[in-house]
């Protein structure tokens, strides 16, 4: 299983001794503020060539995968090439993906330096772009050879930038580690490192999307569709924290969670703004749950919770089939609640 | 492992057989003259789209790749598409590769038709597309789910492109299995099997090419330094017939291989016509050969044999560094015998 190297204020001197026994080149890719702010001194420490891409979804397009390789290949790579991947979850994903389609895979490092890529996107193997018929479509399962996580970096991320981590953190307590769900009401700063390790307990065990890992998507069935429909205005931490709110209410209406449950929830989430997106209609909404990628033969399916920390099973499928009647109860709460 | 379904005039029968047991959409991905050949009634057949790609070559572009990924999503491409790939193993590399990186990976049967995609191009999970910076520097390991291989499929090949396979298949016979080089000279026809078989026996001890995979490339480093000199104008099968001899004859002078052997050597490649390439001088050949892929430090890296059936392990590295006053020799005698 790839390396985690975690701790604070310790990238420099643990970059510079993963590297001591490792030769080859080394390549920086970062956008242009993760240069600005971090990764100008530290490709100057290893040695790297630095290749900047756009910040943020734009970079995870199939043009900027190609000049990258295009980079790539100009300078030389070969198979002992280093390709580090510096920055949030769309330089990882993006520098992952290429990173697995030159010459068949090169060693790849990545260096999360968002709270939502340090738990989420650099955690699983999943690398990605974007097409017009939908994101991630193209890519790929390719483990990275380490991940470095600094917390140190995380300090200059912007309040709207944390909250995004912060769903993703809350969802996993919910799903995973009631631990994780205590030391964050303790602020005891634990949850993050938790948030990662549960993560990749859940990918370890099914490495290819094929059973628990599904139980990840927790909060994304309704988060998925009201970004869809706000057309991704609004933020993901804001969906996924709805949409864990919305599916933890679903749980206690099909019986399976408690009310004590379900209100400390409500509690977790008290730092987020919870509002639906401007052009919610409960039809749209319908209609874009249609389009989830969990579905099958037409009945909308959700991961469920029966406690803080545990997901579903329902027999190795991870997911229920949720029919119409079952929802519309949550959907005029969520609407009376949340418009 | 991949299952690999050998047999002649048997492929309708066997895809019924295969499909009978699994559900979703069928794509076949082929070049319009194959189409016309076989893949017309076999798509029909399956109730499959076909989606066609140029001949050759030049389908191994970005281009196509996302041109037929494109296509994929147009259709509702789904976790449960089979991509049949059915061609050439330019249209097995390219399939390979969209399959590999569409949705992380979606079902990739692949049906060869030529002699050297069945021997070699099909087998062993590489998948490929080329760049302007050289040939396969962009792809993915990506094993199919299955495997066809039907040789009546054949009959139709043109000779050149069956020289072409028969180089590949010899060479298996030189580094792996003397049998196979007994039952060509036999003319039993058990030498496509055997040639299948060996090759896959030699990915399965080393799939991701770090080591005893490497004598596959037996022949190759001085054919793929004629091809590039000829800019590609001589075929493969004649590049990889001549890389063959040379790389022999190198094993005989440096006093591994036995003159017998290497007189059987000649007599096995008989059939190929042998002639250096119009643009061939020692100067453009020796510089071509720097730029093998195999090479590290400077020194140019050959696979050797030391009898016919057998590649020399050098420790686990399967290469052996070569000297220009070793190589001079061996240069005169191609220069000689085959300009």
């Amino acid at each position: 299983m790839t390396a985690l190297h975690y701790g604070e204020n310790f990238l420099e001197e643990a970059l510079h001794s993963y590297f001591s026994s490792r030769k080859g080149k080394r390549v920086v890719l970062t956008d242009s503020l993760v240069q600005e702010l971090y990764a100008n001194p530290l490709a100057e420490q290893l040695g790297a060539t630095l290749i900047t891409i756009p910040r943020g979804e734009k970079a995870k397009a199939q043009e900027i995968a190609f000049m990258v390789l295009q980079k790539l290949f100009e300078l030389g790579v070969d198979k002992d090439t280093t390709l580090l991947a510096m920055g949030g979850g769309s330089t990882t994903d993006l520098g992952g993906f290429v990173a697995s389609i030159c010459l068949r895979g090169i060693p790849l490092v990545l260096i999360p330096t968002t709270l939502l890529a340090c738990v989420d996107a650099a955690i699983g193997s999943k690398t990605a772009i974007d097409t017009p018929f939908g994101k991630n479509l193209i890519g790929s399962f390719y483990p990275p050879q380490a991940i470095f996580i600094d917390i140190h970096l995380l300090k200059t991320l912007p309040h709207k930038e944390w909250l995004n981590g912060l769903a993703e953190v809350l969802k996993m307590g919910l799903i995973h580690d009631p631990l994780l769900c205590d030391s964050f009401e303790k602020e005891d700063l634990s949850w993050i490192r938790k948030a990662i390790e549960g993560k990749r307990e859940i990918v370890k065990q099914d490495p290819q999307d094929q059973s628990i890992r599904r139980i990840l998507n927790f909060g994304h069935t309704v988060a998925h569709a009201l970004e869809a429909i706000s057309h991704y205005e609004l933020s993901h931490g804001e969906a996924v924290a709805l949409g864990c709110l919305v599916e933890s209410y679903l749980s206690l209406r099909l019986g399976y969670l408690s009310q004590a449950d379900f209100s400390r929830i409500e509690t977790l989430y008290s730092l987020f703004p919870k509002k639906l997106p401007q052009a919610y209609t409960r039809t749209a909404f319908l209609q874009a749950l249609q389009r989830d990628k969990k579905n099958k033969g037409g009945a909308v399916r959700f991961v469920l919770i029966d406690r803080i920390g545990h997901a579903l099973a329902f027999e190795g499928a991870y997911v229920r089939p949720v029919s119409l009647e079952e929802l519309t109860p949550v959907l005029d709460w969520m609407e009376e609640k949340y418009v």
